[in-house]
């Protein structure tokens, strides 16, 4: 028998309550789990919850009760949430979190307390939402050296982009169809800028290298600079315009990023769309895998808290995860210092000049037309595979000459070295 | 430390070894497990193995060895493996497996055996080789009721049926080549009559429902009927063929198959091309998931394998899984009695009167063509949604006519009721 108290009737902490009420005999016939939720904090009042006779608005109440084995974390941010956390674990109880705000910014801290204390610290909910990713990573692929992960992260940006693929809109329109529709908050930065799937990654590396990789010091573009234009090339190349978290092993380096990608349609990555989320995970002994489903969504994410819950009451003692080792900065490689392939569309007011200087400061580039619809005054093309210093300098050079009027756009392809799947 | 020994240094056996020996660090660092190899038994001689100390042919010595807490089986089949594992089981030793065929035909025994020796009987590898599929549905989806699953569980047919599609080339074709490059064996009966994936789909209900789901009861057709005339149909329906593995509760019984389907290419299942596997799984919680990667493979397996074994180490005691129930035969439902639609294909006399006739006697249908390269005397069409019992029913009545001469093919749609995903 295990005790709970939820931290936050939100969303995903209302979520919680309803699938161990709904399930809990199916929890109790699978996995031998019981489990009891004996109370719930939050400020405000839900007279109507059918949970009404858990709410309690003082903390003690839950911390000072020695019964209340597990304390899950459902109220977001690094304020309240990482004081109740480090309560609850300096008190000696276990803590599931969602909170993946929590997790990049204090992982290490959290964690090593978790482990003094002998208590578990659980998060699977914090990536992919019910998708299982963080206990595969530790558990079922723990005989394997991981590689590389690569990942469509985040649903908003996800949805948008196959929006503007399927419809031809403009980013813009997506958005706003995205905001209206409940996938996109009002404040979309989060999202589109890149900023949750830079902490996803962050976490998903942190587990798989078993360093702490700090989402504040990964490099990190958004898809407000995607135009439709962007993705009918795309489509001519075969290729499908992605928001890519990415971590790769580079000899003792790890290099993480989150970027618009490139995506040939061959990649089962190509095909996730709408709000969908997948994660692909590269071992030395498994290969290729990816984990596919609901990246968000009150029910997914409750399923992976009340599996971790699960977890902790059939175990009953810590699990004997390693905490994250925090090396110094230079763990990260920079993608100045990867090679790779870049998609490059410039405006030109000499198009036959432009590709002729193009080719003399750029290399072997291959031009890409979008036949009927060409474009006046625009070309475009794909560069060799090389580092993206030397192509930043080059471009640079490019842009210097007269017959350049600007870059529009440059899209880095997901393939070569990066790719995990070889393609 | 947790002390191992492997039954049968086969492909899977020597890929623990190997697995093992290379990882072992990554394995101590990621998941603080400290796993040794201590004996391998295989009647055979390998002295050129980096594994070479470790051979006996003597299975007392791991039986009788109080050290040996694991006892990996590799030997495949139900015979010595059966003898072994039921010994290790009473020894109270620890056993994991990869052997589809001992876990389909005897789980519940063995499980219920390790349940009373308080010992763990592991086989993440029997299904979907290197991707995680057991763990997950035992412990990520434990929160969830388990409504359906669908999968793509083998590796050969998938690659005969991608040949086929890709290239145009007939089955007898496509398994040559198959089996040229090692994908399919000699005698391909196992996988390409959908034995093998019968065998996993009926793994995975046991896991999900928790009742014992017989492979040897559950309906199961092949691929060798599958034309490439099928495969250009299908395409016109906006449909790849793949043969799928398919279990669902409904109300208190469970209706699970093996047979071709037509998939919409908007399902995922649809996108996994050549060797590689899928599984989707619908929970009541987390919607749907896809797990993905490759099904089989020294590696890919072992890693599965070696997955287990560190669960063992890192746990040190019963997992509290749950034993299979094993109910009457009638929790089985026959496809006899589920509502689907069938893809039709008819050699005729008389195509208007043969569309007449369909019309008449199947209701609803509509009319498939291939345009410009349509073939004479055939008629395609796809009924309405009906029950499997009805629909055979109509077309032996149909099949009386004169002006049919054969039914050429018959395949069902995955989509409506059986769909997952919903489409």
């Amino acid at each position: 028998m295990a005790n709970v108290a939820i931290l936050g009737y939100g969303v995903v902490g209302s979520g919680v309550a309803e699938v161990i009420r709904r399930n809990a005999q199916a929890i109790k016939s699978r996995s031998g789990a019981d489990i009891n939720l004996l109370k719930i904090l939050d400020i405000r009042d839900f007279p109507e919850s059918p949970d009404r006779g858990l709410f309690t608005k003082n903390a003690d109440e839950i911390f000072e009760n020695e019964k209340i084995d597990i304390v899950v974390e459902t109220i977001g941010g690094t304020g309240a949430a990482y004081e109740f956390v480090k309560r609850a674990l300096k008190k000696g109880k276990h803590v599931v979190t969602s909170n993946k705000e929590l997790v990049s910014s204090f992982g290490p801290q959290l964690l090593e307390m978790a482990e003094k204390m002998h208590v578990n610290f659980l998060f699977e909910a914090c990536v992919g939402g019910g998708i299982p990713i963080i206990r595969p990573l530790n558990q079922c692929l723990a005989a394997n050296e991981i590689a590389g992960i690569s990942g469509i992260l985040n649903g908003t940006t996800n949805y948008i982009l196959t929006r503007m693929r399927r419809e031809g809109t403009d980013f813009n329109v997506a958005l706003k169809d995205a905001q209206l529709k409940g996938y996109a908050e009002a404040d979309p930065t989060n999202d589109i800028d890149g900023y949750d799937t830079a902490r996803k990654i962050a976490i998903l590396s942190s587990i798989a290298y078993n360093e702490f990789v700090d989402a504040k010091k990964i490099h990190i573009e958004g898809i407000r600079g995607i135009s439709h234009e962007d993705m009918q090339y795309a489509d001519k190349m075969d290729c499908v315009i992605k928001l890519i978290g990415l971590s790769k092993k580079v000899e003792d380096k790890i290099l993480a990023m989150v970027s618009p990608f490139l995506v040939s349609k061959s990649n089962p990555l190509a095909s996730v769309e709408n709000e969908f989320n997948a994660i692909m995970v590269k071992g030395n002994a498994v290969d290729e895998l990816m984990f596919y489903g609901k990246g968000a969504g009150k029910m997914p994410t409750a399923s992976a808290v009340t599996a971790d819950i699960i977890e902790i009451a059939r175990n009953e003692k810590r699990n004997g995860k390693k905490v994250w080792h925090v090396g110094d900065n230079d763990i990260l490689l920079k993608p100045d210092d990867v090679e790779l392939k870049f998609f490059v569309r410039l405006e030109v007011s000499d198009k036959l000049e432009a590709m002729n200087l193009a080719s003399r400061i750029i290399g072997n580039i291959s031009e890409v037309s979008l036949g009927d619809s060409e474009v006046k005054n625009e070309i475009a093309f794909i560069t060799p595979v090389k580092k993206e210093k030397q192509f930043k300098v080059e471009i640079e050079k490019l842009a210097k000459n007269k017959a350049v009027k600007s870059v529009i756009s440059k899209i880095r392809f997901l393939n070569g070295s990066l790719n995990l799947n070889g393609q």
